[in-house]
């Protein structure tokens, strides 16, 4: 069964004034939910159409009809939980951090968190107005990596003015990424799916990089940030761990 | 003007069967339209709400309102076109090609057109099971590197028993892609969303490749198959062009 305030909580929970006002989120299908508790994230509550599931008091047993009335995906899955959203730790200048300066679309934010999860980045900072990391979609896309990869919002520019690691920038124009001395330790910057990085944040950058393009009629306009962030860590790990 | 069998006509270009039986389908906005003219293509009719463009017989003016209509958009542009489906030029065992085995997602499938049209890949061969390169989704996402990657449509398991080229399959298991001597002239297979490369196609591949992962904990399942073809791709250009 599931409630009329229930179903009123879950429902809020897709917009982030309600997830910041309850400190709770939405995770759906039995990998997603199994990989966050792995992850040392809590349970608020549980519902899943299967009885051997139903273990505690804030489990609770749901019909198909129910579920799919309170899922967010077009094809329910067949359990959905409610996690708490945990308190940030702090954040350290160390490693490779990954940074994202107004990154807008869900989708491109769920495929970045699982690109630092392969690649072994454990700080993603974000821009305040990127997508939030707890949005259901990005929860779905990461696919369970949200357990793994630190997300911190903050003022990039405050932080890039106290950090004393070197703040690498993905641009049109740049050195040579293939050819570029990278470090193992350093922030790696990647800019607004339109706009690129913004004025204020480009004076911060220590180092400009690029992808070169192969094509003979040089035309493409430029690669989706996914595809370009998968590209920029790949060489970061190639050029230092290899 | 729009006529009632042009709404007709356009709309039902949504369904890859009336995009056969019509030879046509549809681009819209500026950029990619243009893009796609630079690149050979040939207008068969085209829709905008802008006088000045309209300059030919099978140009139409129309309002906002009607544009709506007929767009496939979230948001309409200002310009819809309907183009000619090209006939397909001999395929070139020539070269660096990507073929993908299943691939069903139009996005996935657009990021990776305009992946090879940036890494000068300028042959994808699909299998028929492969999203339509001329679904409007997958269109759209190409933003108009269509115009210059050329797309087959094939048996792999029937080209892969004639060509002389070495094919190399990306795999969870592999060799390490950035210790792996890279040909000039190849085939890189890309498997299926959900289940990789089929049981068919794996008796083919030369050598099996991977990406290795950097993760600590070594969760992560996999990469999306776009971004995963991104990192490939720039290996393959970065170990024999640089």
């Amino acid at each position: 069964m599931v409630s009329k305030s229930q179903t009123k909580l879950i429902t809020s929970l897709q917009q982030k004034k309600y997830r910041t006002q309850s400190g709770l989120f939405v995770a759906e299908g039995p990998k997603v939910i199994s990989e966050l508790l792995d992850g040392g994230f809590k349970f608020h509550s549980f519902f899943s159409t299967d009885t051997s599931e139903i273990t505690a008091v804030n489990h609770f047993l749901v019909t198909e009809t129910e579920l799919k009335k309170i899922s967010f995906l077009k094809t329910a899955n067949t359990s959905l939980a409610l996690f708490e959203i945990p308190k940030t730790k702090p954040l350290k200048d160390l490693g490779l951090i990954l940074a994202l300066d107004a990154v807008r679309d869900p989708g491109n934010l769920g495929t970045i968190i699982r690109l630092c999860d392969w690649f072994g980045v454990q700080q993603l900072i974000c821009s305040q107005d990127t997508a939030d990391c707890f949005n259901p979609k990005v929860v779905q896309a990461t696919m369970g990596s949200l357990a793994r990869v630190q997300v911190h919002y903050l003022s990039l520019s405050e932080y890039f003015e106290k950090t004393t690691l070197p703040i690498y920038g993905g641009f049109m124009e740049g050195e040579n990424i293939y050819s570029a001395k990278l470090p193992k330790e350093g922030i790696m910057v990647m800019g607004n799916e339109a706009n690129g990085i913004s004025e204020e944040i480009i004076k911060t950058i220590t180092h400009k990089i690029t992808i070169p393009r192969f094509g003979k009629i040089q035309k493409t306009e430029s690669l989706n940030v996914a595809t370009a962030t998968a590209i920029l860590l790949s060489e970061f790990r190639r050029s230092t761990e290899m």
